[in-house]
């Protein structure tokens, strides 16, 4: 991953809705990226648990929502061979080359041709809800937070909401 | 998908449990289905979008959870050519016609036959959880919720939660 | 599942933070497993509930996250024949004997050779979250809440997450 080189902005920001003092709170973030590639991971464990900091919610949740159906977020371990071999998974599990309705002409004014980028964001979801305990992400020793951009190069939008106490 | 008649009815009503006034709430919702085909893709943004507004929540979370195995809830661009593809990636991701014990008499009581659709539920999840914001759920310009019914003609049932302040 | 033996122990108890009286709190548990197969299903429904109701939370929502990347939760029906099916179909959408990175030497210092848990774990995810009805978890009549261990024999722990009123 060392060539990628990712922008991240932070946009959309609003204050923390406050129910009342010491209460329940939510805060909302969205950030911003531009990939580089067709088929590209991200690990953007650090810039979750920063908005997380920054929501001074001690224990409650998290949900981070890509805006995009040709995208995912889920958890695996960052580790560059088995980055490679997530990869190759999703260009197994859902082939690129078959025939797809969604890239015939005929069919579809869809002019990307990315059937299968659709295919791989449905499979693996453009949500995940983490838990926040002592004002960080909860996260086992080997579990990052993994952004999947499966129609690159883009610019993708990512939704973070933080809620609790 | 124009042949498809769904029923949709709204049951188990439940007032909004107000913890404080102008403060964390839960709003409970049941929705109901009968469903026309063995696999089958409901768009039910509207509906969930609907009881949202009426939870009169402002910021929290909106989780959709499906009551059946045989079924799931997910993220997906709502176009015709497309959702025959979804249709088709089901059908080869996991084989209907090959032998399971969940569809062998000697070893299972399930007269239905739906080992496939069981594996289908279990591998797109019956769970969606999304943030709402500004009284109405996130979503992205081309995402819609989708309902799949993998195992119909049924009648199914899915119940909304709205939480938040 | 008749030999399998698993031992549960219940760790991290931290009391429920309550917000306010009667107000929006937030309860965590993190319960433990030792599992017994490489790939081996559990169903812990019953124990999850047992939280709950001692969470003494009405309305809200349970989230479960497996602290492991080769593992993970997921909803299905409890039935001897169909387990057998789920396991069968995980060893075939993620095969566990072709070439992967992660388990060879030469790229990776990983020497548990565990590529297919990994993979198996990401696709049907470490999270689960489910609503909180009258105080107990909102299930289907067959719905099971399943931990599936895709590389033990090991040491396992979930996290609960109860929240709501």
């Amino acid at each position: 991953m060392a060539k990628t080189k990712v922008q991240i902005l932070e946009t959309g920001a609003s204050p923390a809705q406050d129910a009342s003092p010491g209460g329940y709170k939510v805060f909302n973030r969205i950030i911003d990226w531009i990939t580089n590639d067709r088929l590209q991971l991200l690990n953007i464990t650090d810039r979750i648990n920063e908005i997380v900091r920054k929501s001074g919610i001690q224990d409650g949740l998290v949900h981070l929502q890509s805006l995009h159906t040709t995208s995912a977020v889920f958890i695996n371990e960052w580790q560059d061979a088995l980055i490679h071999d997530v990869k190759n998974f999703f260009e197994q599990v859902v082939l690129r080359d078959q025939y797809y309705r969604h890239n015939d002409p005929e069919h579809s004014d869809c002019e990307r041709k990315n059937a299968d980028s659709h295919l791989r964001g449905m499979l693996m979801g453009q949500t995940l809800c983490l838990q926040v305990r002592n004002a960080s992400v909860l996260l086992g020793t080997w579990q990052s937070i993994i952004f999947a951009e499966f129609d690159g190069p883009r610019s993708r939008s990512l939704a973070v909401q933080v809620s609790g106490i």
